[in-house]
């Protein structure tokens, strides 16, 4: 093989005047980007080349031979020692050449029975593996990292919006926790996504299988899979399953948006909830007093990066005919970029959740403007029976006399309250206040402290299995 | 509450010129898309109404009004006889205004404890959850009849394409089997979202829970929800479910486009593997002679429209501050329209399969040219102990002479063949044959017959569940 | 004709059971949908019909018929009375069969020399260029009244941010004209799309053109095209000029959604800058206070949508083969949706300028807090001699000792500025006003009050033309 | 500024933990991608520092420093010495604190007047100018190519396709000549979308302008951009013109995704229209017989990547308010690559063409398979006297008589043809040969082998301008 592999190197050179062959080259390899791949391509190898050996398809001391070339071939990509080659096209053909200059004939055996086509998609498939398991450790130290944040303000009253106009009192610490209700949600589809993840294509072969009496049970068992692909082509041509993941890690990015959108309002002065470490924060090369909140921004930035990757991934997919087509090629580069997009985002998340002051007083001051305790005056009325419709509809008016009046609720009398209703009386001010108006909503999922709390616990549990 | 929201229609009228208002009463209504969650507005309208009276929230008979209320409506709706009004905005208080014309005070009770941000957060889900329901019937439909397609020609031989080049022959049972296990990974994404689907909102009302003694644990087992969602912030705001869903779609689509892509391929008069039954065709309003494949064909077009629903939906949530915004209405058209979709061509293609007649001479002729059983002969020198890569080559050399020489590999002589290898012997012929090569692929995944049959065999086990 | 396409209706009912036939041809027809084409159709007919005449292909007498047939159809269309048949399909057929009852034989030769495919072609360019000068239109409308909203407020004064933070003071003119300035940038681009579009697909009949001797510019002369396209199978299978259409008007969203997420922050009570007319708002179902940006919310949320369209457009055009396919019917739903939105969304935003109240004092307070002269001072410093980037340092050191302090740099004596260089002097002051900083950039582009007077004056000039 | 920018590293190592501090430096940073902006960044600064010098902001002696200290920078960028630190951030400090090493003061007078936010933007838009140019040199080399081949086979027969089904003969020039329109339009798209991109920003400062009398009208001539952005809120702030060269971008990589689809269908044995020189094209890893049109599926693949990009720069730009956000750093990445695989992909196409052997007697067979002469047929007898909807309906019982009898139209006897309409004479067999059929289509854009020749000429041309 060595010879062939060299020989096809230089049949191309023969063939197409160099500059125009180094661009096809360059255009069609894809060696300087699946090289990530090198430690799942060795060890997808390996369980190959042991099932061959138990098989009797090839002779036991080939199988050493391959391991022992494969090890020499690890510890050479680990100390950057290894030539990647671009006449080698990818990763696969790069270290089977080596593993032949290694391990001579054994090298040139370790190709049968499988073909370039299951063994990338089985590369493929154990790399979203492993980066599907650092992603579900990355946002269970997130969530962690945002129930501390919750624990600590879990009495800390802000005013809830909805239309960005003052709704409600709310917690910080309720509201800390919705985002850990979304990323609790992404571990679940990245834990559901991993089962479609780890089926093993190897033995598909080209796309019809082999005629080899290959055990294709016994490579899912060494690589951990939890079944075979069980159709051929289907095992070659799927990429579901990086389509999967990557319209997963939208939805994290997606939480990651509307997380950076409240923190960059949150961090603007007119609102000023709460300042964010210097050390996720850059200055200005013009304007000296400027701190800005780089990471979240870019964190927002980042969503539209791998948003994009997903519509290129189905793009990529829509309309193609069974079963490999070299097409498939371009999964890998959206995938990697989201995986890193999705790892740094997050790790850095996780860090700069520590790294949030809040400022409970302007909190408080954003809460008591904006008649965020209303619907508590309405749900009064209707506990003292009036029809819920009449009861907002009498609010509403005090509402506007409050407006007009430039005060609040609570600055009215109980004389000028009861004029929108006579069912008012002394007891509706305990109502009005914010800690009355939280402390009210004590229900599972209500904003109410002692929700918060054992939110916070169900959470922690959950997180410590 | 009557004239409350009559009113609201006044005050608008009054505020401003006519032609302006309509546009933004239209601009901003909801009704005319919306007004398809009816049922789902009703159902949990009941369970709210009947928790609210088994907590003493509600007088018992004000249950009985709502009930007797929503009997009517229902019936209006169903018979086409309600009204629906273009300044109620929505389904909610088109409904909720009619109720109260019904019942009386009791209507206007019913919003007690509930907002309409949580309110329609639940009919989506209902809208959702059923959406799912009825496009996991149809996979198995399809998968149904994609596999009576594959078991009656789990023998018929056709080339297997890579690159829409002819790579090893295949049979036609194996390569529907695909496409069932493409539908499957589909059907179980479905199941996947199911679960997330199915959490209840009612009960976070306008974005932070209500100050009324609710039971969500009640309605949530009235309305068949496995679980409650846990942060009332979270609830309203979330659309992950509709993102997931869709993008689950949109795999279903991408696979959808795939076959389309080889059935309209495989019609095309060159190939003419298959025909499709005229009800799935028509003609030219210029050519008389030509027959289009225009379901699949139109099937592939829409593709495009579930992924830009996607893509839609994604955008729309990027960046969106908590908790609900105006933006959230924009979920309905893309969710509608994608499920429409899905349904449509889910249930036409189950339909199709059936009208597909294969032409197995003409896949026999095109797995007779280009030298399908090549990697046959490659395996048989590594079986006599070739290494693979050396047999690859030996291989790529009688293949050349035979190109040169117009002929196929079983073409050649004994004699001949042994010019390429001196370990080829007599029972070569066998080994070249397509019955030979198809038979010879025998493990779990493979194109051997008796494995598409007992792949037939597992699928309509799993299907029977 | 009339014969034959009721035979089509029958064969259709004759060969499959009623449900299916009725779902396949629900999902193949296009007459539901591309019916808003009638005008357009029709238009397209006559220039066809009067070309036809005037090269002797049909006689005289049957141009009166069809244009006799065209005027009572356009006439029945207009007042609500044609009937629109499922089992025609399209628009097409449904016009050309009433054609042929009301004008016999000359209504079967008004297809010679074309077919459905650029007719089809023809319709769509018609409908887009027609939308291009609706959209154009209302752009101007729409910077006509930001431009009156400039003007009002040249002077008033408000913190630029970037990052959200204050960055230097702005006036709301200058604000509100980058708007202008993104919205001329959207009309320029409907002109050079409409170029593209004004091209004449008629002639090119099913792919190849035809064996009638037409005249196509006369044809493109009566409708107005500028040219008419150059290659046959392009001309039917084209549909760039969707796409750039909606890529273009996905910007106009973009700038939309930007201008809507200022209109809500600026409308949020911590914020204050702006009012909006309550036309433009709602309340809400609970919280009887609320006033609600419900406009650009929606507006914002609409981005999505059309975002989404041009996905979806893209993905249909994607490996299309020449030359038409049945994909390109789904050109339509997108395309009409994406006018839709944008017609009404411009419309509804520049009656929206005018119902903007600004709050100067709030604009004001604003400016004031996070010095936002910080950069006139040190502009000051380079004025005096130092090089920028020690200016910028010492501003910076001048800052830090007011955040310490609690105070703005305004509020610092010459004696404490002079510690953080001797350069300042008693002129330093006027530099850190609002008013000085604003009026001291006066160049174009600038803020400066004068210089957003003459960009008024030069935005007014061009769209008066 | 030395000290300044060192402390700057310095500051942030000591504020946090090492291997944090990385990941926040690695995450924002920008210089590992941005520096290829370097001779754009230089460019920019040249022009800024001479109209400094101009206006007398800055002496004439800092105007020689800056030009011999960039020359310097210019040089050890080229030569690969010039060190980029990821303490610096992005090209733009790199480079200025280097000039500060090399120039003293002059370099840090430099940043007078400007602003990192119109600096980027100036950059990335002469970045963007000059791919344009290179894009649409590259679309000129395609369109020769391509019309080269045209000309080659102007009389080439095959069948022209529409829904995969043989419509209507055409010439092999024709259909090329379609590609060559489409690119043509995407050079019209490059031009219109240059305007945009050719105007200047700098000046813009932060977001405000600047204090300093400086001239942009001279930086615009020298740097040759036609005009200065009008407001400087939305110079720094504008996005456009990248969102819309990457929607060009996209139109072109859906054309080349067309074009790809029928080059490798073509290739198809079964097909069989074509050949692709060795060079484009690889083998198999386990098919020894394999020759895979690898660059047009590449090609193919590669369309989702730059959609991918369109979509994730609308998302960046969606709901982002003024004025510069750090999330616009995240329109590099997808920039760059799309003109890194527009540029690659339209160079190998133009060399592709060229590799391109038709094989004409393949397309001969075909296109005498599936009736491809019906319509001349039906137009035959529209030109004796029958309307065109009665000649169709004539033609297709022919059609079908021959369908059932395996015979082609021109196979019938004139008696036979003759059943189907007693207008059918001697002259019919002249109309149903390939070649009376491509002749007879003799018009502006039709298939005619002379009108192909025309627009060849046409093309030239303009191609020659």
């Amino acid at each position: 093989m060595t010879e062939q592999l060299s020989k096809k190197g230089e049949a191309w050179s023969a063939r197409f005047s160099e500059p125009v062959s180094d661009l096809v080259k360059r255009y069609t390899a894809s060696v300087f980007f699946d090289n990530r791949m090198a430690k799942a391509d060795i060890e997808g190898s390996l369980a190959h080349a042991e099932m061959l050996a138990a098989q009797g398809i090839i002779p036991a001391a080939d199988l050493d031979a391959i391991r022992a070339g494969m090890a020499q071939i690890a510890q050479e990509i680990e100390s950057g020692k290894f030539e990647w080659l671009l006449d080698l096209e990818d990763v696969h053909l790069n270290i089977e050449k080596r593993l032949t200059e290694l391990a001579g004939d054994a090298g040139k055996r370790l190709h049968t029975g499988r073909s370039r086509n299951d063994q990338v998609a089985t590369d493929i498939r154990l790399y979203v593996r492993s980066a599907i398991d650092d992603i579900t450790a990355l946002l269970t130290q997130l969530r962690s990292a945002l129930v501390d944040l919750a624990e600590k303000h879990a009495d800390t009253i802000l005013p809830g919006f909805t239309h960005m106009q003052v709704a409600q009192p709310i917690t910080f610490g309720h509201h800390m926790l919705a985002y850990v209700e979304m990323f609790g949600r992404d571990a679940e589809r990245m834990a559901d996504c991993r089962k479609r993840v780890n089926r093993l294509p190897l033995g598909a072969a080209a796309l019809a299988g082999t005629t080899f009496p290959i055990d294709r049970e016994r490579v899912a068992r060494t690589l951990g899979f939890d079944d075979v692909c069980h159709n051929s082509l289907d095992a070659v041509s799927d990429r579901d399953f990086a389509i999967e993941f990557t319209a997963a890690a939208s939805l994290i990015m997606t939480h990651v948006s509307r997380m950076s959108e409240e923190l960059v309002i949150w961090m603007s002065p007119r609102v000023g909830f709460i300042d964010i470490a210097d050390r996720f924060c850059t200055g200005s090369s013009i304007m000296p007093q400027k701190k800005n909140p780089d990471v979240p921004e870019l964190a927002r930035g980042k969503t539209g990066r791998v948003y994009g990757h997903l519509m290129g991934l189905l793009t990529l997919m829509k309309g193609q005919p069974l079963a490999y087509n070299k097409d498939n090629q371009e999964d890998k580069e959206p995938l990697f970029d989201t995986v890193d997009t999705v790892v740094d985002t997050l790790r850095i998340f996780a860090d700069m959740a520590g790294g949030i002051t809040v400022k409970p007083e302007a909190m408080r001051a954003a809460a008591l403007q904006g008649y965020a305790t209303a619907t508590d005056l309405a749900d009064y009325l209707v506990k003292k029976g009036l029809p819920f419709r009449d009861a907002h509809e009498a609010v509403a008016h005090a509402v506007r006399t409050c407006v007009d009046a430039g005060c609040d609720l609570a600055d009215l009398s109980l004389v000028q309250l009861q004029k929108f209703s006579p069912l008012i009386g002394d007891d509706v001010f305990a109502v009005l206040t914010l800690e009355g108006s939280v402390a009210a909503r004590d229900h599972v999922g209500g904003t109410a402290p002692n929700q918060v709390r054992a939110a916070i616990a169900r959470v922690r549990s959950q997180l410590a299995m």
